[in-house]
């Protein structure tokens, strides 16, 4: 729903009781865009500025006084000013006391301060009641009313009267207020509205390398090499075929990249006897993009999906089976019907199918509101076993492929494999590598490690009461 | 999770000590409903009721007293009745003193009265804990039990511990209480349920009508043109051809509506100098629903691919292309492959297939639950830089495609052009306005204004502490 | 947001005021991993162990104790400990006397003993408030930190502060609480974990059903027929064209069923006279699993349209058009345009590509983050109305698609009709039923009989102040 109380009576609300007055310090661009939509929902604003003096840029109805007469007005006061200028809050210590101080501010880089603002401010000024909120909400998005974007307002702080009262102001602007519990967690509020895109980094890089590499690696067998050895102009083929060549190749190898880590650690775990040392930290980061990963190479099965569909509205595929028809007429030639043929054509379409539909629902479930809905082991099973299942049916999709291609002549030029060969590197060894793992006796092994037994452990698991505990 | 306290056993139920009394005025089908749902999670249901007689409507185990009677039982009073006879309730104004009164009652019309139902009845039984809940869940979804729909029930009060009774009473019935803050934000919740999608009105219509003008433009040129002058009978290019002409017109002139009030925005903002000046409404609610008309434009875009694709295996073309293979045998000519043709064939094809996908990630975006998770940053980076991006591919996916055929002859029909002419205008004059307001100079005067200085404003913006407030 | 608590730095930690101690019963892997986590954010964590020794796979910086004492270090304790060991609680009830106790357990069954584990520990240990917590998290999620199921926690408990302190631990390590009300929730929350997709379950075995009766049908009239009269070998049928007959057919049969029992229960209420008498419990069940009926219908649809749109590109399709246009040039003979046939052709292929359109809507309307965007009257407009619409569009698809096949020779084959035939019979039933139901008399009696009129009802509504209640 959304609330807009913009619509609202300002004389109704000017004659409700529990009309309450907040106090703004600072008269920059987010402070009076904060307190011209506080003004909107029926509240009191009071502005307190080092030169108290009303301008045309303040919203109507709000007063101007100077710090400390505004800090009396009202017991809630929001702090818009950069962090740079806390220090004049020192002088104000007595007035403040006991007051909700909230911390609006955003820095220019991730963790600039070793502490947080708001954690600082805390210091600064003891005795209040610091609650760090309102920094994820853009001055613009107030004055609009455009809060497309999120409405939420992540609110944390160590009283949690005083986290209360600024999480209903928060709702009475129409915004989701989120509990993010003590004032440790500023920090990260403050670096959230910085981020761009944290996790999603390693998997486009990654992916952005392998469709570069994919794709002069194709130019090379498909456009140069005709050009040099035929004088054949196969430029065209940059448009669409060769796409179409990096697409798939570039999902079924970031597929393939979503499972080799788990099987790494698998490994690693087993290695080492224990569950209970630390992976390397390229393996920890590695795991928890996979989902990330996984998109990008959905991403790129969609775009095969639609490179291949178009395939016969494209005027070369036309020419050409317009020309193969011609000469076949001409040739007076019969073309009797192979069944193999036939078999391999559908059968490598119809696991291309099964595979991208799967990897859809995958994509699906890995949206938050649906994977919210499912609980740890419906998420297990959908993500590791059709997971797996998904990289099958694509990896048998790629071979049965290849098995028709296999046959026509002319593999290697300048000694390079069809791209789709290198491709199937990284999910054949993933495939084989999680087989060798599901073999009962070493499966059996890494179920022990991973419920908490430890090869080299001196005390066993039973003195440590292990039976009974969980 | 899926909470259904209808599985519990009740004998256990009874027995618990914490069993609440809650009363209901009201013996309508709503009222029943409630009182059924609530026997089952194990509250005492007393029924409020002018004549109080035990019906066999009433849910069994409900008693049924008079209203004061009722009244005395508990310190939760759903009011199941009418705004229009809420007046008896002033007669039991002593008994129902200190008590949460529940107002669960919807209006036939949105903003029928002046005042919400629960202020008015606020108003009327002065001394009594307002709380307005329950008012968006229907009798059938309680009493079957199905709530697929929405388990949300918006709750708001001016008490806030009485608030908090009522959403426990909400969550024990597996329902999702959200609150919305104080009893002013009744009116948006009473209005909530009679709302029919408001904010999808305005791009229906638009595409609407958008789609009737282009299909009697396609079949003038395309049907009654060639019956008139040729004698053909192409009626059967209603029911595929002209759709897949005015889906891609429809979508790309959507996608281009949504960015053009952002335009004329800067352009305002820039012609006056300031960005503290409201902009006209119609300007307001256009920028209010662009999420919805660029959803219109995917779905557009969708159908359009979906009809692109069916192309290969419809009677006509497979009857055409039999054609022009047996024409050219028979005539025994030549049909040299077209490099030109190839290379155009194929780039406005990828072209649509780029915009396509980025479209689709751009929809994707826009489900609240992605669009919850990233920050004003990301969503700005998606919905701005991908969003022009999209616009741009598409708008190059059009040029392209006419590009082929402007070298085809007639044109123009009855002096009308190709229908996707007249499509381009909308777009191409999005971008070249976008073009000259991200010229340096140009951005630098709208970057300042949108931080909040101002052209004319005598009051310098340093006067004002800018330099240290947010 | 991710909060992610391993990165704050430890001495700045130690060093705040409000650092909490937190006591856990139980050093088996869950009991260390939450341990863990907890010391990673900052708080204390003492682990009380019948055989009190510090051992290597405890947490650094986690201190072990005898049960008695290190329950007198905190006034929460977590109790990971397995239910059947809980007795020696007991002789502790001094010492927890007004503690928090939280519940973690989880059983290996549904509905294993008769109460929940958590309600079994209330009963137990009296004078202590008991919440139910963290089940739902796994260990290896808590250390690996890779929460990418269910950042959920279902929290409930009797005493609201108790279950409010628990909930802001859960916060704080980066969890998400929810409210689910009363301990007796807790059976609820305890069953959870353990489910595998239950709602889907019985769509899932009716769906398999279908398709291997139909994939059977058509392979005994496509494959064996041929092959035992005309010796022909089809069986490369089986890759795409089967299966491309046997989706659509599941897609339709079961969105018919989704909007069957709904007519059942109509026509059930009509009969009965009353909607107060609970529907059988199949159809109970069948109501509730409309949605995930709807989506694997909408799966088939999706598998339909892939396996339709590759028929161009498919060697056997190839070689057909090729020979059919070779033959043709060979005889010599002439092939007109037929309009009808192109009006079948296109307009069952448009009917099947609104009838996907809509459908694809639908399945976006379900996601849970859209659907509780929309209010009640939208929902049922999009699922009701947009939904038959869906159900009309996809048979007459199917009609029309049969128009053109009932004009070729051969329907019968072994006296088995076409498989579309088949499929054809619960939709229309379902659309006949419908259209009875919706004409004026039948629909105003039925409107009545949902707004709590009852035919066989002594006491008339009037007298239950019907006309004032809600």
């Amino acid at each position: 729903m959304e609330k807009n109380c913009t619509d609202a009576l300002p004389l109704t609300m000017n004659s409700s009781k529990n009309q309450e007055t907040v106090c703004i310090f600072g008269t920059g661009d987010f402070g009076r865009s904060l307190g011209f939509k506080m003004l909107q929902c029926g509240y009191t604003v009071v502005f307190g500025s080092r030169n108290p003096q009303t301008s045309s840029l303040l919203p109507n109805g709000a007063e101007v006084l100077s710090h400390a007469e505004a800090a009396q007005k009202s017991d809630i006061i929001i702090i818009a000013i950069q962090r740079e200028h806390y220090d004049f809050l020192t002088d104000l210590t007595e007035v403040l006391k006991g007051k909700i101080l909230v911390d609006v501010s955003n820095n220019l880089k991730i963790n600039q301060y070793q502490e947080s603002n708001a954690e600082y401010l805390a210091q600064l000024v003891p005795g209040t009641h610091v609650v760090k909120a309102f920094n994820t909400i853009s001055a613009w998005a107030l004055q609009s009313g455009a809060l497309d974007a999120s409405r939420q307002v992540f609110v944390c702080g160590n009283d949690s009267k005083a986290k209360q009262r600024v999480m209903d102001i928060v709702r009475s602007l129409g915004l989701t207020p989120l509990d993010q519990g003590s004032l440790m967690a500023a920090s990260e509020i403050e670096n959230y509205p910085l981020q761009l895109f944290p996790m999603w980094r390693f998997p486009l890089y990654l992916s952005a390398a392998l469709c570069i590499f994919f794709f002069f690696y194709c130019v090379v067998r498909e456009v140069i090499y005709p050009y040099v050895y035929e004088k054949k102009d196969q430029t065209f083929r940059l448009a669409i075929s060769i796409p179409n060549r990096v697409c798939p190749i570039a999902a079924l190898v970031l597929l393939a990249l979503v499972y080799l880590p788990g099987v790494i650690a698998a490994i690693l775990q087993l290695y080492r006897g224990t569950k209970y040392r630390r992976f390397p930290d390229w393996l920890d980061h590695w795991m928890l993009c996979r989902k990330q990963l996984g998109l990008v190479a959905l991403g790129f099965a969609f775009l095969h999906v639609l490179y291949t569909l178009v395939i016969p509205i494209r005027y070369y595929v036309r020419w050409r089976i317009r020309n193969i028809t011609i000469n076949q007429v001409k040739s007076n030639k019969d073309d009797p019907f192979s069944t193999t043929t036939a078999w391999l054509s559908d059968s490598y379409v119809a696991l291309g199918i099964l595979g991208f539909s799967l990897f859809v629902l995958l994509g699906i479930t890995s949206l938050p509101s649906v994977s919210n809905m499912v609980n740890w082991r419906e998420f297990r099973f959908v993500q590791s076993k059709l997971g797996y299942l998904t990289l099958i049916l694509c990896t048998a999709h790629t071979l049965v492929y290849g098995g028709k291609r296999f046959l026509s002549p002319s593999i290697l030029r300048w000694y390079l494999p069809s791209a789709y060969v290198l491709a199937l590197i990284v999910p054949c060894t993933v495939l084989v590598l999680k087989f060798v793992l599901i073999l009962p006796c070493i499966d059996k092994t890494l179920t022990h490690i991973r419920q908490g037994w430890e090869r080299n452990s001196k005390i066993s698991k039973s003195t440590l009461n292990g039976k009974m505990d969980i």
